[in-house]
This record gives C-alpha cells, sequence and structure tokens, in this order.
C-alpha cells in the first residue's frame, strides 16, 4: 500500500508551497513539528487500502486505483486536521496536533490545502464519476461533523435528547460516506459498475457506524498509550458517544444516576475519579455491550452485502473486518 | 446575475446540515447571526458575473454558466470565512466575521461546507475540464494565502524582505487565479476551446494583481465607511501590502522613516496616529504613485489580451474595469 501511495502523496505535497508542505508533511505524520523526520511514518492508510482493494475486486490493477486511494486519504487528512481545530484536541497520534504545533490559522490553511490537493489530483484523471462521488462524501461529511458539532448543545435526556438513530446517521455521515467513497472510487476506477460503486458505499457507511462505535469505546475504555488521546477524553468533555447514549436510553437506576453525573458537569473537571464513576455507570446500564452489539450488528450488515456484491474479494473481506476489529 | 444565480446558491445551501446551513446563510450575508433576514442582499457576485459573460463571449447560453458561476461564488465566499480566521479580522462588510458570530470552529466548518458544496455543484455537471479548473485554482489560491501568511514572518528590509514580484506572484495566486477560473470556467462550459480558456484565465490573473493592488489602497486610504474594515487596519497588523513595500523600495529619506516606524511596532498600538504617520510616509516615499500605476500596467495588459481573444465582448470589458476601478 505504501509503495503505491506514497510516491503519489509526496508528489501531491510538493506542489504546496514550501512552509504549507511543512506543515502537511507534519500532519501526514512524516516530520516533527521542527522539521525533522519522525519515527514512525504516519497513519494506518486504510482508506487507501480499500480503494485499491476494491478496485483489484472487480478486475482492475491496483495502479487504476492510485488517484482514487491518495484522493481518499488526503480527504481524511484534511478532516482530522479541521477537527482538532473544532474539537480543541491538542493530541493527535501521541503528539501536537497541527493547530497546537503551528497554531490555528495555518492550521485551517493545512486542512484546506490537503483537501484541495485531493480534489485536483482526482479531477486531473478525467474521471467524472469518481469526483461526482469524492464530492458528494465531502458534503456529507462536512455535514456529519455539524451534526456531531450540534449534538453538544442538545441535552442529555427528555424529548430533545439524540436518539440512537440520530446517532447512527451522524456516523454514517461523518465516519461512513469517506470509507463508502473510498470502496465506492475504487471500483469506479476499477471499471467496476456503477450498481457496484453503489452497493461498496453501502458497505462503507455500515462499516463507519461500527468503526465509529469501536471509536466512542475506545475513547471510554481504551489505553491512551495506544489511542494516543488522554484516558476518559471523550466523557470528560461531555460528548454524545453511543455509549453514553445507548445507557441512557436504557433506563434504570444505573442510568439515573448517570444522568445526575452528567447534568452535574462533574465529569469535565480536571480530577478523573468522576469521568471513571460516568464510565463504570454506562457499563453497569448495559452501554457498552449495547454499543459493542450494535457495531457487531452493522459489520454483519455489511459483510454480508459485500459478499453478496464481491464474493471473491477475500483481502478485501479482511480488511473490513480489521478496521472495526480494534476494540477486541 | 442574482436572477441566475441566486436559486441555485439557495439550492445548494439548502442541502446542508440545518446549523451549517445557518451559517453559510449569514456567511453569504443572507441573514443576521440571529437567523433574521438581512437589509442588504450579499456580495457583489463579480465573480459569478465573470463567469457568465465568459460564457456568452464564447456563444454559449448564461444558463450553461451557472454551476461554474455558482463554484467560484461558493469558494470565494469559503475563502472570505477562512482568511477571517486566519487574519483574526472581527468585521467583514459592516457586520460580524463568521468566527466571531459563531466561534472558530464553526467558521471552520462553514467554510469547509461551502467548499464542499461549491465542488460538488460542478462535479455533478460531469464536466472534466472546468472541474480541473476549478480544482487547480484552488491549489493556487491556498498556496497565495500561505505565501500571504509567510510574509509575515519576513522582514521590513535586507535581503530576506519581500520583492515586489514575490507580491505579484502572490496575489495572482491568491487573487488572480479565482478570477481567473471564473473567466476560464465559464469559456468552457459555454462551449469556447481550451486555448480561449487559457486566454481569460491569463486576463484573469493579471486582473487579479490589480484588484489585489486595489484593495491594498483601499486598505490604506480608504474610507472606512465604504471598505466596512477599521481604518489602516492593514499599516496597524504590519501587513505586506504593495504601496509599503514599494515605498521602503524606493529608498530615500521618507523611506528611510517609514522602516523606522514600521520596525519598531509602533504602528500596531491601539493610538492611530503612527498608522496615519506610516500612510503620509508611504505616499511621501512615492509607494502609492508606484501601485496604482503598477495596476494600471496590469489592468492594460489584461485588456490588450482580452481584447485579442475575444474582441466583441464589451461588457465583459466594462466589468473587468469595474472590477479594478474601486479606488478611483
Amino acid at each position: 500500500m505504501r509503495r503505491l501511495l506514497e510516491p503519489a502523496l509526496r508528489d501531491a505535497v510538493a506542489s504546496l508551497h514550501p512552509w504549507g508542505g511543512d506543515m502537511a508533511a507534519f500532519s501526514l505524520g512524516w516530520t516533527e513539528a521542527d522539521g525533522t523526520p519522525a519515527g514512525e511514518r504516519g497513519g494506518k492508510a486504510l482508506r487507501p487500502a480499500l480503494a485499491v482493494l476494491c478496485a483489484e475486486a472487480v478486475g482492475g490493477a491496483p495502479e487504476q486505483a492510485v488517484p482514487g486511494a491518495l484522493a481518499v486519504e488526503l480527504v481524511h487528512a484534511f478532516s482530522l486536521v479541521h477537527d482538532d481545530i473544532i474539537d480543541h484536541d491538542e493530541q493527535r497520534r501521541h503528539r501536537d496536533s497541527v493547530w497546537k504545533a503551528f497554531g490555528v490559522g495555518p492550521a485551517v490553511l493545512t486542512g484546506d490545502a490537503l483537501l484541495a490537493l485531493a480534489i485536483s489530483r482526482l479531477a486531473e484523471t478525467g474521471n467524472g464519476p469518481a469526483m461526482a462521488r469524492l464530492s458528494a462524501a465531502l458534503v456529507e461529511l462536512v455535514n456529519g461533523q455539524t451534526e456531531d458539532m450540534a449534538f453538544e448543545d442538545r441535552p442529555w435526556t427528555g424529548r430533545a435528547a439524540v436518539t440512537l438513530d440520530e446517532y447512527c446517521a451522524m456516523a454514517a455521515r461523518k465516519t461512513g460516506a469517506l470509507l463508502g467513497c473510498a470502496a465506492a472510487v475504487g471500483v469506479t476506477l476499477g471499471g467496476g459498475t456503477a450498481a457496484q460503486a453503489d452497493q461498496v458505499y453501502q458497505v462503507g457507511l455500515d462499516l463507519g457506524v461500527a468503526f465509529q462505535i469501536a471509536d466512542d469505546l475506545l475513547g471510554i475504555w481504551g489505553d491512551p498509550n495506544v489511542t494516543g488521546k488522554p484516558v476518559h477524553s471523550d466523557l470528560r468533555r461531555g460528548k454524545k458517544t453511543l455509549p453514553v447514549l445507548a445507557a441512557l436510553a436504557a433506563g434504570g437506576p444505573a442510568a439515573g444516576d448517570l444522568t445526575d453525573l452528567l447534568v452535574s458537569g462533574a465529569t469535565g473537571s480536571t480530577d478523573d475519579e468522576p469521568a471513571r464513576r460516568a464510565a463504570r455507570l454506562v457499563e453497569q446500564a448495559g452501554g457498552r455491550a449495547f454499543a459493542v452489539e450494535l457495531a457487531d450488528r452493522r459489520v454483519a450488515t455489511a459483510m454480508a452485502a459485500l459478499d453478496a456484491c464481491l464474493p471473491s474479494a477475500t483481502t478485501l473481506r479482511a480488511l473490513c473486518l480489521t478496521l472495526v476489529n480494534r476494540t477486541r
């Protein structure tokens, strides 16, 4: 994957203004903030792998999918840089986030530059259907991020509380659209039909919901040494994650105690004890088990759909399972 | 222009998340921050007009240019929303900027949403060459903004000072690329040739440099009641604008005094007197006259090129002249 993708990625970043290129290189994990080469080599390139495997699954050569693989990786990088600004996240992959290292203004521009590169490199192929897939996914992604931000102002309980269906719709947009796009663009560039592209897009949407739930589980019970995020960070900032929403929806004494704790705002204190107690209550109320089960169900749906449309794509199938099995 | 563009613009904004749509409507000048309809009706739509007139100039119908007109207007709106974050500008068109009204995170997302809409609406036409023009201009625009930001860390004098050629190259990217793109996309959607599109793109680049210089002149000597920006704001924040760079490059006693004043940082104080003195010194050193002359020369080049490639496009010619004559 790296052998295919990295030359294209380096060539794209080299077309930026040198300073913008330096910030982009940092955001991709290639360098430290001072410009020295980084020890590890960036993200897991799951989305590009999805694009390439989908191209192969419809009989295309891996090389055909590269502009799409490049574009989805750059869109993913763009979304992380801007997300960290929006969420005030100071850490990403055990390092300073881009805004923390370079300032908010430069980070806004870095995200814009990554997005501009994504679009221009795919546009250069002249493949209209692939471009339409990418741009539609981009609108979905931004709408999903907006919905996620809007959730923050919603109450924990009552008629205006965020429902589990609303959560899943948000996650499908915010996380699923780009996974679906990676798959659909791979199919398109690999010479597959529009119907096949639609089918794998739907697979990506379901995987995205499962992926987002897995992320939520990691945000509460994940090892900070592995996740690279502070422990209980989602609980401490009062994010409306699925395990919490499911726990509150379950009712019962633990859900009642959890509501009181969340409404009190104590989980937002510098002391970790209230957040730790909230995590225990989410588990007691059944929120953790429900989240795992919901994610499993989405994966099963996705896998059944994948088996139906691309039955012999065993590597692709394995990748999809890896995607969402980060919590087990 | 409004009759053509506004339905498409409203339809695009309506496809956003409701909250994102509210912020986009504010950024386009349609509403106040509380959602009530605004008195005036948004920007001047110069870039869409350029696209439509270029389509007509090559024999196309105005309607053919609408997706391009829409896209360049949305890219322009995106760039203003993010620019105001980057430059810490609290005011835009006599109102709060988007980040001032809604916060930095929501403003980052609003810009992203406007850009996503621009791309998706043009991508839906399936016109590959138009899409390639837009995305290439986007890379240029972001690189130009990055260069402009990088200028801030450069010294006022000496070997590392910003040269006038560097300034013009930055302005061609930051301001010219989108004007050129508007014209080239108009030609492309109107059925013109790739050679014609290249020619009007170059016209846009030259106009962009003149436009940016006119903006710089307004930033120093413009009436705040007209510009909607605080008086002397560019001088007070130490921006490397063309009149200042030209004054410093001219040498002589006024340039020497100006250098001392700028290096002292006194123009950044809350007192307006140092900035007022700097404006006088820029004029005495010949920076204002040089800037006007340079802008005029770029306009003459642009108009000669336009007359050569589209000799009968009189309305287009008049629009181009209006674009850059805001200071006279």
